[in-house]
């Protein structure tokens, strides 16, 4: 297979972008939005619950609107766009994959814990047989080791994903690390490599581009920024650097400008910035979903949320292991108070 | 002169950022802020109208607060912090300059063109007699060939300045042409390098780091990005991202945290981010002045004002040629009228 060297924008407003508005978005925006990315020539526009197809629960936050029928949605006015759809195996279903794919959908993007790519096998292969372009990718990805997470996009790759993507899901990668990762991947693997950044350290865009440095072909972007934590690469402002850099993306300039301005932010509650809270998940490269739990313990023992997110962070604690905060909160106190005797 | 090794960062939220409240800053703000940035370790606070000593005025805005009671206020609660006052010739004077230090400013920063340090001789010789730490600067530095940038900071060190910046005032560099200017200025000058970045494309944080990677010892952050355009480094992401770098600047990580999260944040009418606006000022490479001119030109012609904005970047149009602006704008038009015939 030969390695493509154009570059695909996949634009992710509306699917990660979905944790900044609480997953709230209309029927309406999402026609709005998936009609202005289509007409800027966007590539691949994904439309999923922020976590993926099956998202909507008390657990990750329900939606506002059916995602199968923003998906339709936005199938009926992309124009030459292809919709994508995001799923994580233990939330999305195949059955799920299927009525996306039924519905228009031409892309499937199936992620894991870096550590834990086996649990993709049998969606990679159904997405395929469904005649889907299809993604296989690893999330939190600063918490292997290189080693390790070539050995898992390995995997990826041996059940047939085209294209194998990294997850910054925490934006704690910093340049060099990225461009080292990335560089493995390149060298390892006979499929497209993409890159998914997140802002929290106000390196996505920097991230990004060592990324294509490397070799990434395939990239996420977000316009105004739109994402989970600080949000993930501006979309627009990627396109104006690339162009800057000669890189062509196929995308018009103006246009995915004016998208971001006149169409996605005044949908905004609240624009999107690097806080406190989500410079600390990027600090401490921790799930976003820690934070609240983090904040209830800190209160309980007296004690600063900040110390244990580092703490959780340093065990390398992921998703799935929230118990283990109280616990580390515990001893975090206990310390404190030997010595402060 | 030996070459410093450690890092000092200079918090400018209370001079750049001013642009970002409309120089509309009273003296409890600017007490509030100098007394936390002190407490957390900064070792030095910019504190002038956005556009420095004698800014305040109907064409660079009005200051809400005399700057000088807002420079009396800072020096009185900033602890071991010292307070620093920007100076542009032509628009602050010798006199504004002997009040700051007789109130007790410790640093003069004074800026020119990138093509005209010339200009800044008298007030460089003058606040080293004043006994202040000197830093001459150098704006607008990617208009410049390295060659012209070298020439101009070395005119600056002639004069006695202690520190030469690098101001990337349209946020319009890339990391790699940061690296090449601040390490031929490193070559070539035996005072330290200082670097001042914009956030227009998004880079502004990876800017810093080329910088430093080259040796840059003085950086300016703004707490919250707090800044013209679309603000500065952001100076609590930074701190955190030197600290994982094993980088120390002396500032505690947690106190500037809470002073963007718990001070500044509450001070904003809109949070800092990068809209159409300051996004095409980063890639056209223009003054922020401009922007409302070339957008009134637009509308007299019945053209984009982007257009405008990239050819005054491709012709290196600077302030004060605010007049070229309309003469674009009517050539844009007339060519467009014949392209469309």
């Amino acid at each position: 297979m030969s390695i493509e060297r154009e570059l695909f924008i996949t634009e992710v407003a509306l699917r990660d972008g979905s944790h900044a508005v609480a997953h709230q978005y209309t029927t309406e925006q999402v026609t709005q939005v998936a009609k202005a990315l289509g007409e800027a020539g966007v590539p691949y526009i994904e439309v999923s619950h922020g976590d993926g197809l099956g998202g909507s629960s008390l657990q990750y936050g329900l939606s506002r609107t059916n995602e199968m029928e923003l998906i339709e949605a936005a199938v009926s006015v992309c124009g030459s766009s292809n919709i994508a759809v995001l799923v994580l195996p233990g939330i999305g279903t195949i059955k799920d994959l299927k009525e996306a794919a039924k519905l228009g959908a031409k892309m499937a993007r199936i992620g894991t814990h870096v550590t834990e790519a086996d649990v993709a096998a049998q969606h990679i292969q159904t997405a395929k047989e469904l005649g889907l372009e299809t993604v296989g990718f690893l999330m939190m990805s600063h918490m292997a080791s290189v080693h390790k997470l070539v050995e898992q996009a390995k995997l990826l790759e041996s059940y047939g994903a085209d294209t194998v993507y990294m997850f910054d899901s925490a934006g704690a990668l910093l340049p060099h690390e990225v461009k080292e990762r990335i560089h493995a991947l390149r060298q390892s693997l006979s499929v497209n490599i993409g890159f998914h950044a997140h802002n929290n350290l106000s390196l996505a865009l920097a991230n990004t581009l060592a990324a294509i440095e490397e070799g990434a072909t395939r990239i996420d972007g977000s316009i105004r920024c739109l994402g989970a934590g600080a949000g993930n690469t501006q979309t627009e402002v990627l396109v104006a650097v690339l162009d800057r850099m000669g890189i062509s993306t196929g995308i018009d300039l103006y246009k995915i400008m004016d998208t971001a301005e006149e169409i996605i932010a005044p949908i905004l509650q609240a624009p999107q910035e690097i806080t406190r809270d989500s410079l600390v998940l990027g600090y401490a490269g921790v799930y976003s979903s820690f934070l609240l739990h983090a904040q209830r313990a800190a209160k309980k023992f007296g004690i600063d949320s900040r110390d244990i997110l580092i703490e959780l962070g340093r065990q390398k604690v992921v998703g799935g292991q929230e118990d283990m905060i109280v616990d580390v909160a515990a001893e975090l106190a206990k310390n404190k108070a030997i010595y402060s005797v």
